[in-house]
């Protein structure tokens, strides 16, 4: 059974991939990042997510990114609201977190690199997605690249490590439709940035924002929306 | 005054580092990480550098890279004693901790970006060293071009993140004739993997023989052993 380390919050996007890889039949080690985001209810939904899939091997790391700063999913600073398509595409909003795939991804590799596994899966889309650097493909070789210098493989000379990001290059919708297809239950994932106590989300955060428009040219109703009774 | 943020451990070629910064008149930024690191000792030496230097801004992030392992300095794999220097260049050993610059890097290119600093310092060597995957020069290259993709800046074509490295190809009686010349305290860094609880170096790990054998090139007496006694 090939073994894969999938980079897994809890949304949307990551629970595809992890749907994915698991229907492909991989092995999977989930890894997730408690780093301080003051949306750390998505860390419930990716705890229950695993059990659902009954996935055994989940990892949660802990630093603490409040201290950093310098971004609205972490420190006191607006979460943006209502912005339009064009603006998302065009500006860096503030709950980019720096350099915080770099981060993940670093984990990642070690983990990997203790685990002698040489696949990593990530959720990232430079489609429909709030602009943020580190979701780019060309962030994403130059990690890859970087990677194989950095671990002992790399100077061995053994397997290759590998960053697969399936959904890079699909719109909203279409992972939304690649997710059913899949087998996604989306009901128990959690986009938003800005959700109330009992994780109902905000409706007009960019990412539940994006979400909706996946839903719509899905033509799919959202489950979660249906849960807090808010479709 | 330009601003610099060094990645700072407490030990002996991250403290030169420091001071040639301090020396250059760097405003400087100082961070180092609590990883689970079994010889923590080197934080608190860490503390009294940046004092005796009176560098005001020393950040410490936290994580546990012991749930990782897959290294003899953060898990309970013996720590290599008493190696030949040809196994050195040879042989990557335990005291390996997968992806530690890059995690430790990612983290600076995050506190950079906020601080809105271009310039990140770090005492990496590949010629007196371990044999560490993450201390070459490759390395250090295609970190930085991942590093100048991965953020705002990158995007926004603002200044390019430089990652300097002012000790990679000295020799190790070099660095320390460097850092006698720039007016390093040596006695206050520590080098010891396998430090005893008073501080006093083993003698017999990697890190103790390179530091021997580089006071030996030097032609000058390790002030650290004299303050032990062990000279």
């Amino acid at each position: 059974m090939p073994r894969a380390l999938v980079l897994f919050s809890g949304g949307l996007d990551s629970t595809t991939v992890l749907k994915i890889t698991k229907n492909r039949g991989w092995e999977i080690f989930a890894l997730s990042f408690n780093y301080g985001q003051n949306h750390d209810y998505e860390l419930e939904c990716a705890s229950r997510i695993v059990k659902d899939l009954s996935i055994s091997c989940h990892k949660v790391i802990s630093f603490d990114m409040r201290t950093i700063g310098g971004s609205s999913l972490t420190d006191t600073i607006e979460i943006p609201k209502n912005r339009e398509e064009s603006e998302m595409k065009n500006q860096i909003p503030s709950t980019y977190v720096p350099a915080r795939n770099s981060i993940f991804l670093s984990f990642g590799i070690a983990w990997a690199e203790t685990l002698d596994i040489s696949d990593i899966f990530l959720g990232v889309n430079a489609v429909d997605y709030s602009g943020y650097p580190d979701c780019r493909p060309e962030y994403i070789q130059a990690f890859e690249q970087m990677a194989n210098l950095a671990t002992k493989n790399g100077v061995e000379g053994k397997t290759k490590l590998k960053i697969h990001t399936p959904l890079i290059n699909l719109s909203k919708g279409d992972i939304i439709k690649r997710g059913i297809e899949e087998g996604v239950d989306f009901s128990l994932t959690n986009s938003c940035y800005d959700p109330q106590d009992n994780g109902a989300p905000c409706g007009r955060c960019d990412s539940c924002l994006l979400r909706a428009k996946g839903f719509e040219e899905a033509k799919e109703l959202d489950p979660l929306l249906l849960k807090y009774g808010l479709s």
